[in-house]
């Protein structure tokens, strides 16, 4: 397998594509962007992306909800939870924060260290990064114009630079969810901790029709972990809903609750079945299981059988 | 086929087991109770048993629901809907109400035709019979100790006696609801104004389990046009509920709704579909129908065809 | 207070009165119907009826059910549960089963306990009486022409009869629940182990009505342990349901659900709130306590506060 | 009042802004960002603030949402939705389409007009401006470097240039919902046409939450327009929604659904009732109307009266 991700090399998403024991021995070429990569795999250019899909903090990453949701088919096989912490990194010569005079690093990861910056390095200075990668690296560089970079622990590894400081993030716990992009095929086998990604577009302007859609995966017994609205771009007030399900699609309920979903959506869009990186949230209950599925289907073909004359 | 049916004959349970062209042919027996009728089917003495189900003043016929949610498997494969009316018929020799004297019915009758009768005929004397097939039956023998019989349509056609008068009933438009009954076999053909009866038994102590009941069907687009609750007999608040359905087991939706119910109830039991006596009163929702079914499925199939890695 | 109940004198519904220490110290006088008893109240000629209106294998006491539920408001005040329990008593001189030759008791009496009587006194044979009381009264008569009668343990007591076996029904467990009934007036405190009873009759012809009812409970944490549909008299399909909650008038949630209910229902009859005979099946949710009440109004009338301007 | 608005000059948001017959009236100062007019109006610089809340292609303004959620209380008191249309301005001497060789704009309005002004302008070059408003001043300057820009209507009229064409956008139809927002305090009155803003926060893991939050709005018939999940910050799958509904606060139906919600959520924000700018999409049910929550509150006040001896 051919991979790309959201680049630069060493951001969190290359650390995500590395949980992938298939991505660490093969290459792993960066894209600029969320679309370029995904784009790069519908041309067949790569065989799978990994994109960002939700932080626990700035919530979901409309680029990838959309280019997902519409365009050719895609199909998401895996997914990766990474913690967004930082480390701080020296260029030679620095082996102690008060050494430290400027600071470089993306200014999102600026804005998520910051405290602890100023309240431990007082007068510390802020110097712009196109990216947490691209600050660390610039330290390898002799004539490098600042002293330390703020960046994940894969670049900190990746450059070898002195970490004079880690678990910097003024709040502590952010992780951001990625998921493995490619095009439809086989889909990964259930483990019995799956999840399911769809996309589902109501019918026209119909009050109550979320409530509808959400009566069909709950009289399924199917739990939601993830919804969020994206604007259709038809007008105002007309969504489409990306959603994560705890299961998989080779279960009865899951495909029973989506064949549902189907009857009473404008469109569904099913975007895969694969390992959930977390524990599920609940179990299945009883009548949502395979077997009260068997059960009922026997019960159905016998009555069916019997009122066809041929009992 | 041969049939019984709650007697006497004359009754409105033989009217309702003539609206039956077959019926109308075939020798029809009087059962002396809804027991031992459905007993008869049981056994196979009879073939098939009308027997009431439900009354629009007195409400569900308890022997019936109880007799065919128990015991030997049933099917309910016909129903007739027949108005509650009655004639006063008279004995040889009484040409005008002005001559009545006393008037011989069962209670129930004399119940809903007293108004009328004290009303019209002041004075006039009531003498209970053990029907009213009966009470008009007794006025062909000359001995008759009264004047004049309330009875149904039927009986005063069978003994050809003198109609004084019809419609005397004090609250008009009451109808009783009969169904016929026989041992499960094939069930009548879709004629796209059909019901079907079910028996479910929710799972024991669940508070909130009728709602989740009624889920099944909503989300399916089956509308329910009867629901009793009956005693399981085991203890107080512990209830089956036998409802009637507007649809036809080979409806997708009805199928799947009965599937839906199977997994949640202790128990269901399936009773029938047949031709609905009288309009239906709500459509099927698109999203029900039979090629959102056909559609919702073709489009699983074709899902789990690329998930399986064949496509 | 004085009171009356479904008679005669020795049967379970005496029992069931006798449960309240009020009707031990007064008069308490028979009525022969359900109606009579509860037209008794309505005239004032009694201040309070305990009648049948549940029992465990039969059902809903279809004429308690429907009378409360139209004509002059009535109230229930007291709910008493009452083992279905029967003894055999026999007339002196008779001192053991195996002298037992003819046994009289109500019919119904006779079907509940015929297994056991066939069985331990083979070839016995029964005598019907108008009562289990009246068989056991009728012991007492030098001339009675039977040697004992099935009747319940207060027919025993009454009597003084020697018993000489008792617990005989061939089905264990069976109870009946009776209720106290009087004019609208005063209701019982709250006990924190309280039911409520009511009489919703939904709109007309609306697919769906009983289900979003059912939602108005629910919404607010109400839990239902009847619920009974009865014609309403007009058309076939046509009910009003008769209820029981759990939870007291007095408690928010149970006030707010009445409301909702009686905003989409034709019409709603409240029947009074009274302490639970049995333990309650759920506790009530933190989301609906009196204490999220409170808070929840609070909240919304400082909103309304401030958006009045005076803040 | 004094205003402030998501500048600079003469962008949709200014022309949000100019919806209010008072704004055109008073001085109306850009703010850099959502952040800095939000906090000019909490820090008491400015009375009020417009800002974008929702577009209809790219869905939620996350800036808004998360600000008016979060902090010292805000509250909406006003909305318009603008039309994203753009019109081509000409600096001086440029007088038809075949003279333009440049236009400067915003990227993100050239990526709204590119395909028309590539057919239409055929080799025209882009030069990026920092805001529409922007591109169309410079044409004033006489040593301006491009001939001509791409702009909202308003900014055209503002700048007095001449307009060579006008709804060059693509995909026509895309319009900006902005809000006007102050610190809390007296609401506008209703209208009749009015909406509500709310922000919601469910308890922690709890499955079907969304759905049960959905109930406390339907079962009070009121219907939803908006809804979209934003992160807590707290841990993946851990969201508050962010809603608009219609209807105003003075409903009864309005602060009994909020007052529902306030009791199963952890959290409910209240952000203000005010006219709707577009026609609401669903009538007010029969059964939430203020005069069936009057009736049923009366019912309720009756009832309590009676049950409190005191009738």
């Amino acid at each position: 397998m051919t991979y790309t991700f959201l680049g630069p090399a060493g951001t969190f998403c290359e650390s995500a594509l590395l949980t992938l024991p298939d991505a660490v021995r093969e290459e792993r070429v960066p894209s600029t962007s969320v679309d370029t990569a995904l784009a790069a795999v519908r041309s067949g250019e790569f065989e799978a992306a990994m994109v960002p899909i939700e932080n626990s903090v700035e919530g979901g990453v409309s680029a990838t909800l959309d280019a997902i949701a519409t365009g050719d088919a895609l199909q998401i096989i895996a997914e990766a939870v990474i913690p967004v912490t930082f480390q701080l990194v020296a260029r030679e010569g620095i082996t102690s924060l008060d050494q430290v005079r400027t600071i470089s690093t993306h200014s999102h990861a600026w804005a998520q260290c910051r405290g602890w910056a100023e309240k431990t390095i007082p007068g510390v200075e802020f110097l712009p990064a196109s990216s947490t990668a691209a600050g660390a690296m610039g330290l390898l560089d002799a004539e490098c114009g600042y002293d330390a970079a703020l960046c994940n622990p894969l670049a900190a590894e990746l450059t070898g630079l002195d970490v004079l400081a880690e678990g910097v993030e003024d709040h502590a716990g952010a992780v951001t969810r990625f998921v493995l992009v490619r095009k439809p095929g086989k889909i990964p086998a259930a483990t019995g901790s799956d999840k399911s990604t769809v996309v589902i577009t109501p019918t026209v302007d119909h009050p109550g029709g979320l409530r509808e859609l959400l009566d069909q995966f709950a009289t399924r017994g199917v739990n939601l972990t993830r919804i969020e609205s994206r604007p259709t771009g038809t007008s105002l007030g007309q969504y489409f809903f990306s959603m994560d399900l705890e299961g998989h699609l080779g279960e009865p309920r899951i495909a029973d609750a989506l064949a549902g979903a189907h009857r009473i959506a404008a469109d569904v869009r099913f975007l895969g079945s694969y390992p959930s990186a977390t524990p599920l949230s609940s179990p299945v209950p009883v009548h949502a299981s395979a077997e009260a599925y068997a059960a009922a289907g026997e019960w159905i073909r016998r009555l069916k059988h019997v009122a066809s004359g041929e009992a």
